[in-house]
């Protein structure tokens, strides 16, 4: 198989940076997290004002820059970028990010005629162009990022976001439940390289397993089908669709110049081709958790334990409109609990309402335990609270994840809900440590591969969009 | 009009607690609120196994206590209530909170006929019962609660819940958006007052502006449906129903012995009766926020301002499938951007996307002024952001929200979208500095009436809401 042409382009031997300067904003904004992060190739400022940018020699133009230079980071103003490819070209540039905006996204017509005269003078010098308007590249493995205090690690997520923005936003939220990427692209206008470039990168990255995606819009419709179907044949794909009504629509073309199409249509040719449609970033970050820390399941039988009457009851009516089927507990595991002395053998049901319970040393991850060895279940969620009526300082994160006895449950997959909630009236103190705690139980989750979710609504979605996915892969 | 059964039993004289102990947990646990908040009526703890219980008198009985009593609240065991009863009806108690519970809902049989029975010999004296399993009152400026820990402050929202854990959740999420309780009332099994009862007495209650309720099942769907529709002309009544499908319906039998109903019967009552239809406590004080803070409203032409790109994109979006209008902004906007001298009159739009402006002294609070001015807006939504990039530390929250200009926006409805995110990968002073400015930064808000919500899903569900209330409200 050929190499793919974005594989040559996101490992430049060098790189330099147009527009850089000290004074903050974008100008250092692309130079600074080279320089921290350690990316190993040539990095140079270019920008005439200078001699030197962040301690390193700058250069009046990329044609006086002595060394090879096979990558281009663009924040210079529109009207200089036709002069910049010149120069680019002469010195054998093989791709340049354009983070310089106000193109067609503007409605002007002279700024979008600028911006295909920009696309011919790139083709013509064999210049690749990775958006314009847009944050470009993250790549921790290669240490490069588009700004400072993204993430060091890596991890096997990919991410193509039509939007800057999004993309700060989805890397965030998805960190917070402990995924990393193996690269992030931000991917504005795609002027040249566009949504089904970056799908077909991911589709043969071996480093990448899950595909996100925030699209505004299509440049082709009928090849964006056909990868995308292609795609999810191996690799889940979930993707964010921005510019799903009208007023959305009026949005995407000030913000990206996109063309957001029928709703209809996009809807039906996302699910026919097998992938996964999630409204906003939050949900991305729910499912791609769910992807990433729980293996392929095609049931959709869901035990629920661990929380108390009314939060039992509003998680049955929560997973059931989520898709997910809340069946009652099996005779079995009646039997066995009945065997076991339980007082409640007869009353517990599915969700399983701990407080119900009388033994206090019979706890949820003694249901869990038994919920999991039953094949009447293909997945388990459980509460994990962050209440506590004294003993507060004194509990570590591992002894708090213990009563939930997370390697007994036979690898059966369990998403936890963690709802963000401090105990009204409480004092400052006793806040601070519940959170101090819940944060390092997260941790301990992650470490365990155990999802989370800030409600049980969001862990049913995100669980029931996983078997979607897998029941809609395992029927081709 | 005569005073409403509840409006006597809800001011003791006296108060027993029958089954107190030094011992922690419920025991303990109706006692200690009563002595925290300095009830002022006579507490007497009872329990034959005690000669004081913290530090006050205890007595062997109902019957043995000296002076007047008014009010028992019960945490004996279900075998010991018939007895207590018969003590209670000798000594001339009005009402009896039961929380004691395992009666019908555990589904045995001799548990429902001793419930049965407990009806008979209450009615027989002359006794009213809240309950059985249930939390009971909590009644801030009686200083009265069921438990330690709930805020001091009283409010104007009225809460019944048939759940007990659902009455704490809401009373705790309501507070963290700076909401306050004239009464919240957990009612469990409904045996003799039910739902058509606490919200009769809501009504009718002038402490009382806002109803919240959770509901699993409903006693007398007549007088629940005929009760709603007169209290929905002059107060808004937010509900949770709780057994909306097949496995809740069944959770809802083992929890409150509720028989759930048809979902659809009750959706088209809710409606018919001008409530509005929620689905969990989250939504809940989501709703009630809106209620509390904003002025009746029932255009849906909503402006938003604040977000980057996506986010806008994003926005639009989300506020559209909430059923508001996100109109295109108004040409006399564009007009006076453009008499300003911006250089995006014509870019610009609704949302308006902030990133894109090149005047960094024209921020989100300029546009809130522009668009608070203009009468194509029914209601606003803006992004509060907590990211920061250089700068911690030395930023108050008075100074972070003068940019917002709150003050200048001619009291136009405004709902804030506070998402909970720090910036993965930065150290931990910042998330916890910038986590501390948005605490600061809600107390603000609360202070100037401006409702914050953790997405602009919610923000824009909650004012969606708002708006179908009032309207159905008004064309009665």
């Amino acid at each position: 198989m050929a190499t793919h042409p974005l594989e040559e382009i996101l490992h430049p031997r060098a790189i330099a940076v147009v527009g850089a300067s000290d004074g903050g904003g974008r100008g250092s904004g692309f130079l600074a997290p080279l320089i921290e992060l350690g990316y190993e190739g040539q990095i140079y400022p270019v920008n005439p004002k200078y001699t030197e940018v962040m301690g390193i020699k700058a250069y009046g133009s990329v044609r006086d820059i002595p060394g090879v230079v096979d990558y281009v980071i663009s924040s210079v103003p529109a009207s200089q970028v036709l002069g910049m490819i010149l120069d680019c070209a002469e010195k054998g540039v093989r791709a340049i990010h354009l983070y310089t905006a106000r193109f067609s996204e503007t409605g002007r017509k002279e700024a979008a005629d600028l911006e295909k005269e920009i696309l011919n003078q790139a083709r013509k010098a064999g210049i690749r162009l990775i958006g314009p308007n847009c944050m470009g590249v993250y790549y921790p493995d290669q240490r490069i990022s588009f700004s400072s205090g993204m993430p060091r690690e890596s991890g096997s997520v990919g991410l193509a976001s039509q939007s800057g923005s999004a993309i700060f936003e989805i890397v965030d939220l998805a960190a917070q439940r402990g995924l990393h990427f193996s690269k992030a692209i931000s991917y504005g206008n795609a002027l040249d390289f566009n949504e089904s470039d970056y799908l077909e990168y991911f589709a043969q990255d071996p480093n990448t397993d899950i595909i996100l995606m925030y699209i505004e819009g299509v440049r082709d419709g009928r090849r964006f089908y056909d990868t995308l179907r292609r795609t999810t044949a191996s690799k889940p794909v979930i993707i964010v669709k921005g510019g799903r009504g009208q007023s959305g629509t009026r949005a995407t073309a000030s913000h990206t110049a996109s063309l957001a199409g029928s709703m209809e249509v996009w809807k039906t040719a996302v699910r026919q081709a097998g992938a996964v449609s999630v409204r906003h970033p939050g949900e991305l970050a729910d499912v791609a958790a769910a992807f990433h820390f729980l293996p392929p399941i095609t049931g959709r039988k869901v035990g629920v334990a661990g929380g108390s009457g009314g939060s039992s009851v509003l998680a049955a009516d929560l997973c059931e409109e989520a898709g997910l089927d809340v069946v009652p507990l099996p005779t079995e595991i009646r039997q066995e609990l009945r065997a076991q002395g339980s007082p409640i053998w007869d009353w517990i049901g599915n969700p399983a309402d701990m407080s119900i319970r009388i033994d206090r040393n019979w706890d949820t991850g003694d249901m869990l335990k038994i919920m999991a060895g039953n094949s009447s279940f293909d997945l388990l969620i459980t509460f994990v609270h962050g209440h506590f009526h004294g003993g507060q300082g004194t509990i570590s994160a591992e002894t708090f994840l213990k009563q939930y006895r997370l390697n007994e449950l036979n690898n059966k997959p369990l998403l936890a809900v963690m709802e963000e909630q401090g105990r009204a009236g409480n004092d400052d103190s006793e806040q601070a440590w519940v959170q101090k705690l819940m944060a390092e139980v997260k941790v301990g989750l992650i470490a365990a591969g155990v999802p989370f979710y800030p409600s049980i609504e969001r862990a049913a979605e995100a669980g029931s969009k996983l078997v979607d996915y897998y029941q809609r892969r395992e029927s081709r």
